[in-house]
């Protein structure tokens, strides 16, 4: 029931509120009929997961600065226009170019040399091209490392190896808790005299892939070489530490920054019939670290924008507002792609209505992260129902995505999709990160989703 | 809060819902933090996990009559003494032996001969020892069987090809309107003459993996061998009969039935203060196809009620009620395990206020069926918020599970596990249900879900 009539209205109220149910009635079911049409071909259609794999396979690993983000932005325009934009372009962008080279890292486990599951982070500076042999000091926090002080840290190797908390919900949240040991870990170390950092991976999985991401170094403080280890070596190096607090590790790598590049965030969009009242993007980040096919981050997120401009076109829905699908370069490093994307759309004085992120994997979608005025999102919360027969119906004011926030001040809704978030980091920034771990159908409930939220709020805003 | 005071109530009934709110949610929040305490160790232990993984391993294709089904009972039988029940015990059941064999299935493509994925429903009959070579006709439906009457039938193979339907949301749904191709295809078609049956397996992926199941055949009529098919394959050998509606196949296969067995409901107990206040039954099934290593089907959720067991003994709850954790015989062919648990519980005159199975995979719980009257309906809604934090809360009217099921007229509540379904037949009753399929979060959610109900009932009921 669309209106509850409450007891004791009169006969004119209730007859004027019976015909204008009537009438809104037949309005929800047309709109619940479309939503139903976008969500039966989403689950029927093979393309989008078929594009996800071949996606992976020709450019995994696609990382700012690489040849595959190359073949990842021929592709991807392809696939925009085979989805039926009228319009496919790209954007060019700033890029950085950093290498991640050539990694080893051993340890002596008593008689024993145990090479680990090692892996630079992004951003990080090389060693010397011997190599660094020093001893290893675990400590979980920044704070046991400042207690620890100058004269325990100098000289030597932090490992830091905070787990995830996997009491958390929301591993989410447990990631939050976690990476600034990976962000600022480094620098923190290098402050105190060490020379390298280690770092347990980000995941709440027990496995031996490294899991890498992006750190940043401090001005004015040396940048030290930062390393990514797998949680299974993290666990046993902490040990072998009780047993030998003088523990030596050898680590080599020759990552590197290699100045800035090119690349271009690949744009695709079907024109409106009002496109003077605004656009709607449904955005994704091409890149990619380099020891990842990147299906979950962000491959997922990039091949479900497309599939929105799929969805209207096949399914002939003509939008009053433009929409658009933007896959982002360089999320993962400087996040400079969202950055030029807002930019180029300012001076434009480009009209966006909503800039909606996929970014938390092509895992099953449970609602919408909103950030925009009160207003808004009670018009918003009005269409949650729309969104109950397929179980995408949280609803919440939250952050929206890397790429879309630099459109804060000129987007009238910024948003992100929710995925359940119980996997999402036994892929993330790994080798793990491969097509057979999407399931075609979660995909592509996430595609309907954000095509359907689409529709209502063009015919709503 | 606990409780919405209305406006305008006298200062004594304030006073008093003040004071009354105050004990309350005192009580509530003793509640919620053991519900905390009893996610945190589900999701810090790797037990239950570990374990799933040595019973798929040990004990992979365990069906009733297999040797790997003795392995499984007294693996499982050791995981309820290591889980610290204080009782545990074996009831034996008189289980049927039917044996797979060695099955093929070849089609005549054009000039290639090409082997099918093929494997032999449960309780299929064999083949004569030369195979049997008949052309295949296709059908989507009985409907369509029935119309091409027995002229076109007799004599040949019938390929039942009705696809699950991908556009429902629920994926259980849509197996269950496919199902009766399985169960009941091989009669129907034997009733006009038909040799033999192969059945799209049932599965809403595109794979090469038979998924296998149940067949019943109905009194009266000829049995006939019948063989599920992968996906791929039937999607292929549909293409090649429309090039040639003549088209041959040879089947072969030694399934055969060999008499009855004797097996073992595996049950644990932790003995309530208050026995007589009834049982609380956890039960999943131990018996998996003789082509699956069963992970999700059933492995999960006899793992889930072994964790049960453990968690209220390691966090120390000592329950009023009864604990029990059964993992029952035989529910994927006769369904004599669930039975026989129910009789002995007559017999004995057995109490039992809860029965819930968990057999909807080891995936993200999102809630509880519940099959009872509208007073205990009522009771168990009020337990809802509980498992808002966890997102289980959907707690609805539905079916239980086919093992606990026979109790309906001795307990008096029968419930199951609700799982998120995207993924379950991508698994399902195939080689493809590996614990590396299973993740052991969801699974582990699974278990705390069951034991924060139990906990909460014990108190209440």
């Amino acid at each position: 029931m669309l209106i509850r009539i409450k007891p004791l209205y009169s006969l004119v109220q209730f007859i004027f509120l019976y015909l204008l149910a009537g009438t809104l009635s037949a309005a929800v079911d047309k709109d619940s009929a479309v939503i139903r049409s976008i969500y039966s071909e989403a689950l029927t259609s093979r393309i989008a997961y078929h594009n996800l794999v071949l996606l992976c396979r020709k450019a995994p690993g696609r990382l700012s600065g690489s040849p595959q983000l190359n073949t990842a932005i021929q592709l991807t325009k392809q696939f925009l226009q085979e989805a039926g934009a009228d319009t496919v372009y790209l954007q060019p962008v700033q890029i950085p170019n950093w290498k991640p080279g050539y990694t080893e890292a051993i340890v002596a486990a008593g008689n024993r040399k145990v090479h680990l599951h090692a892996l630079p982070l992004g951003n990080s500076v090389p060693t010397p091209a011997e190599g660094i042999t020093a001893s290893v000091v675990e400590v979980h926090s920044f704070d046991e490392l400042n207690a620890l002080g100058r004269e325990k840290v100098s000289g030597r190797i932090v490992f830091y190896n905070r787990p995830m908390d996997p009491t958390l919900i929301n591993t989410f949240a447990a990631y939050g808790k976690a990476v600034d040991q990976r962000v600022a870990g480094a620098s923190k170390a290098a402050a105190l005299g060490a020379v390298a950092v280690l770092v347990r991976s980000l995941t709440l999985a027990c496995d031996t892939f490294p899991h890498t991401g992006q750190l940043r170094y401090q001005e004015g403080i040396t940048k030290i070489p930062a390393l990514a280890i797998a949680t299974c070596d993290a666990d046993s190096l902490s040990l072998w530490l009780k047993q030998n607090t003088d523990l030596q590790a050898f680590i080599k790598t020759s990552c590197r920054p290699a100045g800035d590049t090119v690349g271009y965030n690949v744009i695709g969009e079907i024109r409106g019939k009002k496109p003077a009242e605004g656009i709607m993007v449904a955005g994704g980040h091409l890149d990619a670290w380099y020891n990842s096919p990147g299906a979950h981050d962000d491959g997922a997120g990039c091949i479900q924008a497309v599939e929105v401009i799929r969805l209207f076109h096949s399914l002939g829905i003509r939008p009053v507002h433009t929409i658009r699908a933007v896959l982002f370069m360089d999320e993962e490093i400087t996040q400079t792609g969202g950055k030029k994307y807002a930019q180029v759309a300012s001076a434009e004085k480009e009209n966006h209505l909503i800039a909606i992120e996929s970014d938390r994997g092509g895992l099953l979608p449970i609602g919408f992260t909103f950030d925009c005025n009160e207003k808004d999102l009670e018009i918003l919360q009005k269409l949650k129902s729309y969104f109950e027969p397929y179980r995408t119906d949280l609803f919440i004011k939250g952050g929206s995505g890397t790429d879309v926030a630099p459109l804060r001040s000129s987007a009238r809704i910024l948003a992100g999709l929710l995925t359940d978030s119980q996997r999402y980091f036994d892929y993330h920034h790994s080798a793990n990160d491969t097509p057979e771990h999407v399931n075609q159908r979660e995909l592509q409930l996430g595609s309907a989703a954000i095509a359907s939220l689409f529709y209502l709020m063009d015919r709503r805003f």
